[in-house]
This record gives structure tokens, sequence and C-alpha cells, in this order.
């Protein structure tokens, strides 16, 4: 290409002429030629290792002479967010000095189930004994018909309401009550916290019963099915053969779908809000990030910190980030806009904008509440759940061999099939036009539709969010479709749009009139 | 609630009875209740700091004594995504004490313009001299009237295209040549390194000549407006007087509006590319976990890591998230959908899920590349971008007064008006009807129509990407709405749906048909 040829010549050119002339004319620049060294990473003490073709102009040091000798041009930038980051860790590290560091993250009572045996979990390990943290509101009936299992979302404890026992306002205190969306008039409603968690059921805080040291990061992987088998013997503790119904939201979505799928004659309904079947990739890229930030913090210390500093800071932004997941643009645009914490300072590297100073905020309320290792697990078991026929086949197998050796099995690969998009049977397009009217090109993948299918004679309300980035509609929209064409008859899909909700993946927490109102209507 | 009291107090009789029947009838749960101490931190050494109403089960340890004493239930985890950091760690840590650890991120030769008086910038910071890199590609006419002056994204260089001299292919290969959408045969395309940048323009890895330290971070906040400035410097020095167009993407998309706004006299065209006007809160939140991610990093230590361990586990990081949010749900879910790297092995908290071990080898890619400080400053100018009037009137006046003193007037506030919807003038009304039929709801802020109103006379081609989550397609039909309440009658809005690009933020890279198609027929 000559063209280009010419026109850095051309340059060159320029270059040597206004050098030699810069100092007659006064003018302030000069055109010049950088060439590095070889490679990227030179040795050159010389800025940029590069050598430059002009030599110094005269006139800047006479310019810059009225700055004092050897103080820098500008004022080194404050820290104030990394100064409160050590501070906590000097706080921290003279706590587990004087009295041990370790919180009770449980804040109030609560119900404790144990389990003797060992239990086996999905992907090979074991707990030798395990116990759930629960809560109840409302009557059980006599015969053990009005059960409703609540299910939490990723940090939740089972406090999903106030008890006399501990007055705290739950995460869904409006949600539940006599005539509420989850009626105590009519309904005995359990809520736990999963196991893996942090609120008073077995997780990894806790102490392996075989060598008396905390599980740390030897406590073996749990999956969404396993929290919801443990969730099961709960039930066969209580007595209870069949469930109301299964309800929840975000992960507690996953839940209700798993339960029906693991136990189909012990549920009699399922309520899943902005939940999923199968967790997409974008959702596990955006818990990857969360993940590893908890992890580079060099307190976490590969999960061993227990007695010593917790990896609050990582904490803190994993939760950061999570925050910037469950609420959406649209929201902020209107609530903070483009407002700064405080327009009379200059711009900082640390919390500046008021959308910085609120995600600052979220992260400094989490960091110290939730065990940074359940928040590992857990989140590793959203990335792996999938209910679609493949990996359901290959966890039973897992199941019935209790060990890992089946894990190498060619059979078990958690890849879906090479042709996802089968062709419809018989069966589904027998059914009612308007309720399988699913465009080709949104169809669920068979393996999916086969694995719903044991949901086939369970109604099932399936609600999203439009705004929602965490889970995004298509996701419930693929789970309704994927029922219907597994031949349920009894799914309600309801979808708020942008207009009825900007709170995204948060909006299950906060509409108490749109989600509060299909579920009751939907429970009946 | 009586109702509630009923549901524990039936809980906890079945728990008594059950504690006392249990060794017969050998069922393997207890039901008991937890009551942990008062406060949320207690001193306990008992498990969730929680005392236990029940016994301890007899037969669990005869269960358990198969496995060897004292030996943990399941077996640690391997963290080998830690293991490799750390060896970086130690590898860069004996390069910095061998030969000095200043990587040259310059990987070319380029032209280096140099101007050699203080430059004060938006925020009161100074330069007390700068240089740009900038590369050049075609031949500029005689009447120097031929010129585009191409802008680049965060944490590009001006390597744009490969030159005689350095025959590496540039960002923007395929869009630059002879008959490409940027013509050589017709155009003088020069394309710059911004300051605040590490590829040869001056940044914060440079010497400051004050104190012949490097500037790490007392290098003065920049905006997006300090980076046109300095360009039209060295258009100045090339003698050009007029572009025939600005043209870029992301923040060059920033950059090339801001070059019409600043110098309306001085810009043909404007191609303004996934960019925006001014940064949305949701775009800043994301930024800011970026930042947050690298700041945390120990190596970063304020800054001053030059000649030192860098920041790569932060920065690694950084590229994680920023990778995030350039990519689209839809394009990972057809690429990697659930598969994960070797399904053969058990999960695992490093990179497991193939969208993890991409996300991964793309920080891997850049966490050396690439001068973390500047990182920084350019995001940071990033979220300080607002065309807004009043942002424009603060930054004049702050620009006159040179000094940081101004700062603390409230009228340089860059809260926006409390009554950002003002009704239509009368000018605006006389406009084509077609062309001005901005849903109510959809209408840019008034401060912003005002703010854009130097462009009125300037040809502008505006492209958005429905799936782009970092700069949403809303943002580019606002700017295209302002531009055209604000009397510009020649305002190309193209915006590529879902089905056109699922490639989100990145298909300004990519897709040479429908971006490189639309700039080529805009620039005529």
């Amino acid at each position: 290409m000559k063209a280009q040829r010419y026109g850095i010549i051309g340059l060159r050119r320029a270059s040597a002429s206004l050098q030699s002339t810069a100092p007659k004319i006064a003018l302030p620049w000069v055109l010049a030629r950088q060439i590095p060294l070889a490679g990227s990473f030179g040795n050159s003490n010389s800025s940029h290792g590069a050598r430059r073709l002009y030599s110094q102009s005269p006139g800047l040091k006479e310019r810059l002479s009225d700055a004092a000798q050897n103080e820098a041009s500008n004022p080194a930038m404050a820290f104030p967010c990394l100064d409160a980051l050590e501070t906590r860790s000097a706080t921290l590290e003279a706590r587990s000095l004087s009295s041990g560091p370790e919180p009770a993250y449980t804040v109030g009572d609560v119900e404790i189930f144990r389990y003797e045996e060992p239990f086996l979990l999905d992907w090979g390990g074991v707990l030798p004994r395990f116990e759930i943290a629960y809560e109840t509101w409302g009557q059980m009936n006599s015969d053990k018909s009005n059960v409703i299992l609540l299910h939490t979302g990723l940090s939740a404890s089972s406090h999903a309401h106030s008890t006399e026992d501990n007055p705290q306002p739950g995460w869904w205190e409006k949600f539940i009550g006599p005539e509420k969306c989850l009626d105590t008039n009519r309904y005995f409603i359990v809520c736990t916290n999963v196991i893996g968690g942090c609120f008073g059921s077995t997780g990894p805080s806790d102490i392996d019963p075989a060598d008396s040291q905390r599980y740390a990061t030897r406590f073996p992987i749990v999956t969404i099915e396993d929290m919801v088998r443990a969730q099961f013997k709960l039930l066969e503790g209580l007595g209870v053969e069949k469930l109301y119904a299964s309800v929840g939201s975000s992960m507690g979505g996953m839940q209700s779908l798993a339960a029906g799928v693991l136990f189909p004659h012990k549920v009699g309904r399922i309520v899943s809000i902005s939940g999923c079947a199968r967790s997409h990739p974008y959702s596990i890229a955006m818990r990857h990030t969360q993940r590893q930030v908890l992890m580079m913090d060099p307190n976490w210390n590969r999960g061993f910190y227990y007695g010593k500093i917790p990896p609050h800071a990582g904490m803190k932004l994993a939760r950061e980030i999570a925050t910037v997941t469950y609420r959406s643009g649209p929201e902020w645009e209107q609530r903070f806009g483009r407002r700064r914490a405080d327009s009379t300072k200059p711009p900082a590297l640390c919390p500046d904008f008021l959308i910085e100073t609120y995600l600052d905020h979220a992260g400094e309320k989490f960091c110290l509440t939730y065990d940074p290792n359940s928040l590992l697990y857990i989140s590793k078991a959203m990335d792996l759940f999938d209910l679609g026929l493949t990996n359901q086949e290959s966890a039973a197998l897992r199941r019935q061999s209790g060990s890992l050796t089946e894990i190498n099995n060619a059979s078990c690969s958690l890849t879906l099939p090479d042709v996802p998009y089968a062709e419809r049977t018989d069966t589904e397009t027998q059914l009612d036009g308007s309720e399988i009217s699913v465009p080709a090109d949104s169809r669920p993948p068979q393996d999916l539709i086969a694995g719903l299918a044991a949901l086939r004679d369970i109604p099932t309300l399936v609600m999203g969010v439009a705004s929602d980035i965490l889970f995004p509609a298509w996701q419930q929209r693929e789970v309704a479709n994927a029922l219907r064409l597994a031949g349920n008859r009894n799914v309600t899909h309801v979808e708020l749009s942008e207009e009825q909700s900007m709170f995204g993946h948060d909006t299950f927490l906060l509409d108490l009139q749109n989600v509060g109102g299909n579920v009751k209507n939907f429970l009946g």
C-alpha cells in the first residue's frame, strides 16, 4: 500500500522541519516517531522503552519553574474506599485475637431438623449427617394437606416472615399472613435454609464430624436437587406426604421446579417466579465473576479463613457485582441518573456517582452477614442446574452408584445433544393449539421438554419479568413452553412488562400487587 | 398470630417425642430448636454459636467408623486457577528483580506528536506537556480536506490497521483500505492513542516532568473532551483545518460526538457507533465493579506498582467482567451453551463451564498488555461523559478559570435539572414530522437536546445494536432523537436488530457488512 507509505513519510518530514524551526517560531508542538525496542517487554529505562527522534525542546523547564522543584504536577489522589477496607481488616483481626471471629449468621430462633444418616450428594460427595433450619407460619390441618414449601433465593434465610420468637421482618414479610399472597388462615407455610447455607442448615462453615474441623472447601459440591431432596427429608419428618404447593423465586424458582421433577406425586402445585429450568451461560458468567472476585481476596485463603480475617473485601465486591444483576438500567436511570454523591468535590476513583455509593453500600451491608464459602457453593449449585433429561439421567446414575467413579462415564456428560430441536411428537400436536403456539425459533430443546415431562400433571404458574437481566424473561417463557409441549394443560405464564416493573430480578421481593396477586390467584 | 405459635409448639412436641423414641424405631431424623446467643457475633465455640436442645444420636459414630479416623468426609478441592495466579506473581517478581518489570505496551512503530505547553484539563489538573501516538493510512490531499479522525474504544491503540512498519493486523483491519468502509483511496485516516492511555500517548505510566517520577495516581482526572482537545492539537500540528469526518465506536462514539460539540466548524460529518451522549448509571455501575476489583488487588498498591509486580490478577478479573458486558446472552447460548470444559471431571469452583474458561482466557490475554492505571483513568472518563448543556457550561467555566477552585461553585454540579422534560419549542415542531416522531416517554432530556444543538448542521450517522448491554440501543436512539429535536435534519439512525447481530457491544469490531456497509454509505 503505497498510500500508507506516503502518509508516514509526509509526517516524518513534517517532524523534521518542525523540530528545526520550533525554537524560532515557538510552535508548542513537535511531530516525531517512536520506535519501540524489539519485544513488548523491553529493559530500557526510558518511558515506554522507546527511542525518540526529537531532542528536548528548550523553554519547557522555564515554563514549569513556577512549580516547586521536585513537586508533582498534580496532587496524589485519595482513596477513602481503600482506607475503609483496611480499617475493617484491622478491626476484624483485633476481634479474632480477642474473642474468636466467627459470626453466628443466624439472627433469631429457628427450628432444627436433623438427619442422622449419611446423605449422598448428586456429584458423589457425602454429608455424614445434616441439619436443616426452618420456620413455619399458619397451622397444619389434620390431614396435612395444606402445606406450602417456600424456597428461598441464594442468600436468604428461613426467615421469610416475622415470628413471635423473632419479630424481625422476613424477606417476604408482606407476602405472608392472613389473607395475604400466602394465606396463613388457610396454609401451613414452611421455609428452610438450604443445605450449603449458613443460616442454621449444614454448610461449609460447619464442623465435619469425621475430623471435627470445619468443612471449609472440603465441603462437597451440592446441587439444587440435593437441596430439595434434603427438604423432602424434613417433610417426611413432619409427616407431610404431599405438598399443597411448592413455591419459590430466583434460586427458589429452580428448587420449586426441581421438587416437582424429583417428587411428582408429592407436589400439588408449582409456582416458579423469575427462575429457570437450566442456567444459561450468561447467568453462569455473572456468577463466575462474583466467585472469582471472592476467591481472589487473599483473606479467602482457599476457604480456610475461619478463625482469621474473613474475605470481607471480596464479599463486598461480589455483592456489588450481584447487585448490578439484580436491578435494571431504567430503574437506576430514574433513581440515580447521573447525580454524584457530592458534586462540590472533584471526581474520584473511589465511589463518586450516586450509583456507585449505592453499590458500595449494598456491599457493605452484606459483607459480614453471609458465609463466603456458602456463597461459592450455592452459586455453583445454581450454575449446575439443568432439568434436561440428559442431566437428570446422569444424576440418577451417580445417585445409584453413590460414588464419583461413575462420573467419568461418557454418558454423564452435561453437554446438550447436538440436535436440540427435534420434531414435535403426535402427543404435542394434539394439544390445544392456542396453548402450544410456540414459534419455531423459541422452541425449547427437546431434552428440556423431555426433562419436564414429570410435571405434566402438576398445575404450574411460571412468572417472569421483562427487565430481569439475571434470569431473563425468555427463560420463563422457555419453562412455560417446555411444560406445554410436554403435555401440561395447566400452565399459567405471566410476564411483567417493563412498564409493570423496572425492578429487574428483585421484582419478586418488591411487587406485592403483580407478583403477590398472581400467586394468590393461582393458589386459589 | 396464634396460628404461628401452634406451628412452632407442634414441632417442638414432635422433636421431644422423636428424640426419646429415635433409638428404638431408628428414624434417621430429629426435630429440634436452635436458639442463638444474643447478638450475631457470639463467642461460643459451638457451630453457629447456638445451643442445641437434642443430644447426640447414638449409632452415628458406628456409621462413620468405616472412614479412617480423623479423615475428612470429602476430599479438599483443588484450585488450579489460583495456582496459576501465584505462579505468575512469582514469575513477575523474578523479572522485576532481574531486569525491571515495565512492559512497553506499544507493540510497533507509531508517529509521535508532542505538545510542549502545559495543557489544562477539564477537572483542573494539568499536563506540563503531552504526547500523542498516532498512525495514518491513505494520502492527505492538497487542501487537507479528506482527513478522517478515527477514535478508539477504551483499551485500543492507534493501530487500527497494519502499516508497512507494523504489519500486525489492527483492531479495524478489515474496515480500512482501498474501497473499504474507510476508503484509503479517498481518505487520509488518522487514529490516535488517547491521552491517559498507554500505547505511546501520555498517561499514568509516564514520567511527570515536574519530579521525574511516574505519574501513577498523581495523574490528573481526564475527560473525553480532554482527549478530543488533545487530538485537535495534533490536527493543528498536521495543518488540518476541518475534518472530513469524525468516526468512532464505543468510547470512540463518545469522542466522535464530543469533537463536533467542541469544534462544530472543524467537523464535516460525524459517525457515532454504539456510543452515547451521556453515560447512564448502569454502564457506570458495570465500569465501577471493574475499577473496584482492580483497586482491591493488593499489587495495585494505590497505583504505585511500577517496578514491582503489577496487579495482574485484578486486571484479569476486570477484563472478565468487561467481557461479560461486551457480548450477549444469545451469542453465548449458541456458542457455549451449558457445555463444560471437561465433562469427565467433577464440578469445580475454578473455571469449569466452557463460558468460564472463555472468560478466563479473555482475562489472561489482557492482563499484562494494558496499563492498569490507564484502565482506571479512561474508564472514569467514560463515566464522567455528559454532553448535556449544564455539564458543558460547568466544564467551560472550569476551563476558563484554569483551576480547581471553581468546582466548588454550585453551578458546576453535574446534577441534571429537576424537570428534564421541557415542552417542544417552535423550531422543533416546524421540522419534518416523520423525522421527529419521538414518543413522549422516550423524549431525551431538554438539557441534552440543548447540549447537542452545536451539531445542528453536521450530518450525523448514529448506530446502535439491540443486543448491546453496555451501551444499550435506547442510548443511540436518545442521541438521534436529541439531534433531531435540536434541529438537525441530517441524522441517520440505524439500529441492528437481535437477528442482525447477537454480538452485543462488540458488533462494531465484527460486523463488516452491517456496520461497515452503513458507514461507507454514509461517508459517500
